[in-house]
């Protein structure tokens, strides 16, 4: 079956071909992939020279915020060393900090604990808090490079928070589809999809108290999951109860994750409100967990079609918790 | 340096930024990076389960097209065996054809020869005219993807021919971009980039007699390369003296693009006007050549912003010829 479906968040056309997933590919391609995957199962928990181990704080600026036990931090968010942004840029501005998500080298989302998961949360919130209340930020950007065929230059488990003086593209994108929608419908685009989801039952992977996961009918990534939050809330709002059930739902989400396709390389991407949640009313604040098991090539690239292959209930049900 | 550039084609936002080059990498990537290189130059002229080479025909369906000496065909067009579109297919539908380059397994961009490239270039002109005539075709999309990071699936050389029922999203895009600058100043885009880029010199890799070969100020890819057409014409209107110098700019600039940093993994992209080049006053055919050796990450997939680290000026001195 082939036919082009619509993102309903961002809008992406999407080329919804189930054939392709049997195309063959030159051996050199799996090898290189399993390799991968035993290399990072060996790492140990510190290496001398990795500037976000526990021990190698001299490789680094001060910590701007940390999680402590008695054994030392076990998260942390520290300046990047090499940022894409800085308060001081003329055009756009904004501050860029890395953080470190766990102490453990060999830590990564297929392995963390629902502790580790938590610490990771607590401090996106402080830090969004601390980062959004610097005059002229529009935006702060929390996103997670996992494995380098994602974009990762460094193993060490770690994510990234940017403040930025400009609202993104792409989360401009879909502030306009959303506004779209409620301007046709008069109702908020993502209650929608969350009332839907919930009816349909069969795209959902878990319907929590505050967050429900879900495979959408269509995404540019062969098997994006997504998890919107049910209330109108920005990541410095996270209550107690909502850091516990997102932290569960990472648990849960990535162990399944990894025992239906291995450890692939993937990002999380958390887009919320722009700052002051001006779009509260057609808004809610989401995370797109998107895998980057291929790279897109010379198609993507030239027509801007995204060609998916991902049977959205069959991966639901598979995923499910 | 940071700033704010525009991509005066596409309308894409890029944040130019130099500081970023200097990331550290962990060894891991590097290593493989070298071990495909030494991979593909050891690859043989024939492999015996290769559907693209010569003497292994009866793994594919019959030529749509083929250029031939007394050896047999060096360069031919054939069905795709697992094709993004198809003539059949209801809301979108096309034709999906694998241009194999050359009968040398072996053979790549970075070593075929001028006469080589004709052949690519005569297949292209004639496999568009052809696949152009069919009732419903809005466009035909070319592009090649070399070595598995840049999407290629298969190593053998070969790009890619889609004819399509839909003017393809990101082509619109730049003829919107061009629509909206001929409104603004009356003049053709790529007629006043052609212009200013030969005014300018610093940027140019190659003026020829029918295609200016340059440096955009800004792409989304760091080292993107593009090639315009001086004249308004479509891949199946190409005159002998046209197929004559792609050729000569193929053979000359990828040894140069070599020399300077390897054979890295990239993407051709070749965009034309719409069938029956409807925009033929604001619009250029133009080649757009994306070096992908690193893969974007998360920030360019929340953001939709990508930062860029290449001198263009640097870049086209180095490249020139």
């Amino acid at each position: 079956m082939t036919e082009m479906r619509r993102d309903s968040i961002t809008g992406d056309l999407i080329i919804y071909s189930s054939v392709r997933n049997n195309r063959p590919r030159d051996k050199e391609k799996k090898e290189k992939n399993n390799k991968n995957i035993n290399k990072s199962s060996k790492n140990e928990e510190f290496v001398s020279n990795c500037p976000f181990c526990r021990g190698n704080e001299h490789l680094n600026d001060d910590s701007m915020d940390e999680i402590c036990c008695s054994d030392g931090w076990l998260a942390k968010s520290i300046s990047n060393k090499y940022p894409i942004l800085d308060l001081n840029f003329d055009t756009i501005f904004g501050k860029h900090e890395v953080v470190v998500e766990t102490h453990r080298h060999n830590g990564e989302y297929y392995n963390m604990s629902i502790e580790e998961f938590n610490n990771v949360f607590k401090l996106y919130k402080d830090r969004f808090k601390s980062l959004s209340s610097v005059n002229g930020i529009s935006y702060i950007n929390i996103f997670k490079n996992s494995k380098s065929n994602s974009g990762a230059s460094l193993v060490h488990p770690h994510s990234q928070i940017i403040s930025m003086s400009v609202v993104p593209p792409e989360v401009q994108k879909e502030l306009d589809v959303a506004s779209d929608f409620y301007k046709k419908n008069n109702v908020n685009l993502y209650d929608h999809i969350i009332n839907s989801e919930i009816n349909y039952k069969k795209r959902v992977i878990f319907d929590g108290e505050c967050f429900l996961v879900y495979v959408p009918f269509a995404t540019r990534y062969s098997g994006e999951v997504r998890i919107i939050s049910k209330n109108n809330i920005n990541i410095d709002e996270l209550s107690e109860a909502q850091l516990d059930e997102l932290s569960y739902i990472y648990y849960n989400f990535f162990r399944n994750w990894e025992s239906f396709q291995g450890e692939i390389p993937f990002n999380v991407i958390i887009h919320t409100d722009v700052i002051g949640k001006k779009n509260s009313d057609i808004f809610r604040t989401h995370i797109h967990i998107v895998p980057r098991k291929y790279n897109f090539g010379g198609f993507e690239l030239s027509t801007n079609f995204f060609v998916c292959g991902t049977d959205p209930e069959e991966l639901a049900s598979i995923l499910k918790f």
